[in-house]
């Protein structure tokens, strides 16, 4: 098998820190009967689909990518089928409402099967991640026409959707988005410009595509508040819902990447045939905030990307470890021996369990207070889980997409020349992890939104709030008097403290010297997501402790990944923080000339 | 231009920190009448040979990688010519012995050609690499028999050269190599087995290839003690220094690599058709110590790669940088800017010229070491200097070939979404560092090498040595009152001190827990490669000082990278110290069956 997906750490997660029966709990899930057998029901579904139908395909998307021929897009052989299989099984709206045909489930169960997707196959699942965020966006903000007429159909899997915003010289800078939407007087408007890196914006999967696409209409302001949103399908769909004309949007070339080469990535052409017919989505100029909606669920997909990806490139590390014989054990052995037992190769797969734990665990805490947020009465329990889901969701982003870059190198790294050899498949990770500290907003792009909207807007409270959560994990470590809970109290309350500073730093400084202080930006989102991330392991630590004679060996191993986690990544936090506040000035202190 | 050849940093490093003047004062190159001037006049030539001849061709080949057709290698198109070019201009001889046709000159001067060479076109480089460490293993081994028939004509480069090491199934671990020479009678042997991963195994470039192949006669001792290492010729060659018969030597196949994909990695089958006659190098059973000689200069020259990798990956996103127009700078501007003004930018930028000038130093420092070590009469200064450069091979191999891939990957990320088109060039460079840490020793081996032979053997005497100069060093900085200086003293002393402490570690704990201390082996590594490259940019700075008015804007530059250096990378140094001091039980406590 060449994914397993990690059903039992995943089931652990949900229910010891992500509180799976609170979400349960909350109104619509526990009118639903929702309970936590009902998730490894899902879960095991969910793994049996990923393992068996889409995994083995994730090696021939990268030899035989999807290309171009006669104006459409051609997938790789086998991806449609599997397409099918996965909207038969209903897979693509099960968060969604009862009422546009989804199965309502809680975000919390959702996400680990994404993440099994992402695991098995990185680009096939990014076709269902993008109609994710267009029939959210949809949801927020179309008017009931367009909601009625598209929806159910995205929601079933029948037609999927895409996210349209770059132009080649509108990328991080969506002010310099160009693409024009000229009202025809019926409502409608005509759509004309080019879309870059459009992930599947063409297909042969499904009968119609959903472009959610970002133009400009006539005498609107400048820069992004004159952007607004369309939807603008492939084929116009009619009254009766039956698929009408082909629209003026075109696939003119698909582009040749460094890896997802199964996963179409097209320059549309929109308008160059007398006008793409578009829908205004909710109000004009405001398409931005509309597409903040569907952003912020893909930017959270692609932080799951980042780790479903970092496991699957573990799982094969460990596999290989396991058989790979060579040299003896440093301890002492008769011949030869498997080079999981050599403590540099155990260190890398240590580290790489450690990130990709640490890592889960804060995204599923993540989406749980979303879920919590989205489905609860009382305000000031929803503000308190949005603003934390907020705050988190730069971080997963860019904190479990830049780990993931790190752990697929070492997993080629464990492969040794093997990992080399692109049959082995281990490079194929590591390739196609590159572009996930870049699409949906680069590192840099969620730093700015972490230190922007995310810490100074509201003067660092959320950001404290979460730190005297740690603080209270660290009170219960205390209380705790084995070897592993005094590591991780010692290296997490220090952690915590060079994150505190480095708040204070970030809200003191900005006015005086922005450009020194987002020059930590990076570092500053760096340091969240190793604190928190450890602050998650060291939770973990307390249950696993716990429950420790229940399943002596997973427990354990637990403990151990905590620990390790706590003397080998949260180790590397003062010293980022130091950089942070000290080096701010030097790193812009060469003029452009002088590089 | 793709790629610029930074002489006039080259040459400040030669003359500044690695002592081009006391390296010229050596007997050998004295006599030849060699200084600052000749460096730089050959500098010039190497650049624009690097710049106009074989940079241009990077591109193409990996796009149009070797293959194999009728048992025979056909290289990229324009390869050979490049290559005829730099046999024609003496390129491959230039370090060796005037008896062989060499020009004689000192390591320190052909490494920053060498380096110009890896930055414009890595696959093309490889081809002289491996000769070169072909030629150092005979000139220090070979009778001279063997030495004459073969040595001259690749000095000259008429003729190439390998390294046969590797089997499927004796990758890092020597010790399981079965390819098996069998003693004819007449002095020479038949060699029967197979060998993979050979560079340049076969190309269509010379008329002949000389192999050097580790293989095991009769009787021999098993493990390393048994292998012996023989001269293999693609085509015989006869007494009077023609070409004879074939020999039975044959690539059955090229590997499908990630990178590097111009430079052919051929399997070699021996012995298929009756025996590939060989020549015995040296005495029989001594061939791992042989291959020590070549695998010294190879690493040497692989961690080169890193650093020119780098450079080239830098060069490349300071040009985008530039160019690339983006979003209002923070500071305040009437409109978008070019990307250059940004400051995460700008902390990718100066990281990754930070790394390259740091390694850069630190190697330069290294090859005058051995230029001093082979040409002094001085047996104290000899063995200094040996046994410093001895310390510095695996920290050269291992952390500039790491920081490669971290420099070419914030290569990327630099160029956003265009950095994952494989057009634009960055991706090239992504994919082809990553063989780095793994041929020619993975960073595990060089680290094994660092704390087995490097530190363990003498008790940690060069070790602390090391230490001590970068004490002094810090005397000199306090003796300054700039803030650079200052901030320099700070982070230097520092990492020194958790140096000292990790040294200091290593010595006491190995007996005791050998699993322990060796899972620290790739960290330590890493923090003196950290910590040395620290010491240089410190050196650097000091110098920039004196000379700031000669020459502001590169002073100044210096200077402020020097300080960048501190704050961002000198500041990993504590972390990792603790990491590896603490953390060494926990690394090793999963056991196989827990991942």
């Amino acid at each position: 098998m060449t994914y397993q997906a990690p059903v039992k750490e995943m089931m652990f997660v949900m229910k010891h820190l992500a509180g799976l029966s609170q979400v349960a709990s909350l109104p619509p899930f526990a009118q639903a009967g929702i309970d936590a057998q009902t998730a490894e029901s899902i879960l095991n579904e969910s793994a049996k689909f990923a393992e068996e139908v889409v995994a083995p395909l994730n090696w021939k998307g990268d030899q035989q990518p999807s290309y171009l021929k006669d104006g459409h897009v051609v997938t790789t052989p086998g991806f449609k089928e599997a397409f099918d299989q996965y909207v038969a099984a209903g897979w693509q709206g099960i968060t969604h409402a009862e009422e546009f045909g989804g199965q309502g489930l809680p975000k919390l169960i959702s996400t680990p099967c994404q993440e099994m997707i992402n695991s098995a196959n990185l680009s096939f699942s990014l076709c269902p991640m993008l109609t994710e965020g267009a029939i959210e966006a949809l949801t927020v903000a179309a008017s009931e026409d367009i909601k009625n007429r598209f929806i159910p159909n995205m929601v079933s899997g029948k037609w999927t959707g895409t996210m349209n915003l770059t132009e080649p010289q509108a990328g991080s800078d969506l002010a310099l988005v160009r693409t024009r939407a000229e009202p025809v007087g019926d409502g409608t408007y005509k759509i004309f410009g080019t879309k870059i890196y459009i992930t599947y914006g063409d297909h042969d999967y499904t009968e119609n595509i959903i472009h959610l696409v970002l133009a400009r209409t006539p005498n609107g302001p400048e820069g992004v508040k004159g952007i607004s949103l369309f939807v603008v399908p492939k084929f116009l769909v009619n009254d009766n819902g039956q698929i009408g004309q082909r629209n003026d949007v075109h696939c003119i070339s698909l582009e040749h990447k460094l890896g997802i080469k199964a996963s179409p990535t097209a320059v549309l052409q929109y308008g160059d045939h007398g006008g793409a017919i578009g829908y205004l989505v909710g109000e004009e100029n405001n398409g931005l905030a509309y597409m903040f909606i569907m952003m912020n669920a893909a930017r959270f997909g692609v932080g799951m990307q980042g780790i479903a990806l970092a496991d699957r490139a573990y799982q094969k590390a460990v596999s290989y470890a396991k058989e790979r014989i060579q040299s003896r054990d440093l301890a002492g052995s008769t011949g030869p021996v498997a080079i999981i037992h050599h403590p540099d190769v155990k260190r890398m797969l240590m580290t790489m369990r450690a990130y990709v734990e640490g890592a889960r665990s804060l995204a599923y805490v993540g989406i749980a207070a979303l879920d919590a947020s989205e489905n609860t009465t009382d305000e000031k329990t929803r503000h308190e889980n949005h603003a934390f889901y907020e705050f988190l969701v730069p971080i997963i982003k860019g904190f479990s997409t830049e780990m993931s870059v790190l752990v697929t190198s070492l997993g080629v790294q464990i492969h040794g020349g093997m990992g080399f050899i692109e049959e082995t498949g281990a490079a194929q990770h590591y390739r196609d992890a590159r572009i996930l500290p870049i699409y949906e907003g680069t590192t840099a792009i969620q730093a700015n939104d972490l230190v922007g909207r995310k810490t100074l807007r509201d003067g660092g409270a959320v950001a404290q709030a979460i730190c005297k959560q740690i603080e209270r994990t660290e009170h219960e470590l205390a209380r705790s008097d084995t070897e592993a809970a005094k590591v991780m109290l010692e290296k997490l309350s220090m952690a915590r403290h060079a994150l505190e500073n480095v708040i204070m730093h970030v809200i003191t400084n900005t006015k005086s010297d922005i450009k020194a202080v987002f020059a930590g930006s990076v570092p500053y989102l760096q340091i969240c997501g190793l604190t928190l991330g450890g602050w998650q392991m060291a939770r973990a630590l307390l249950v696993a402790r716990q429950h420790l004679n229940d399943d002596p060996d997973f427990y354990q191993a637990k403990i151990s990944t905590a620990q390790f986690y706590a003397q080998h990544l949260l180790t590397q936090v003062p010293g980022i923080a130091s950089a942070i506040i000290e080096g701010g000035a030097v790193a812009n202190a060469l003029t452009a000339e002088q590089f």
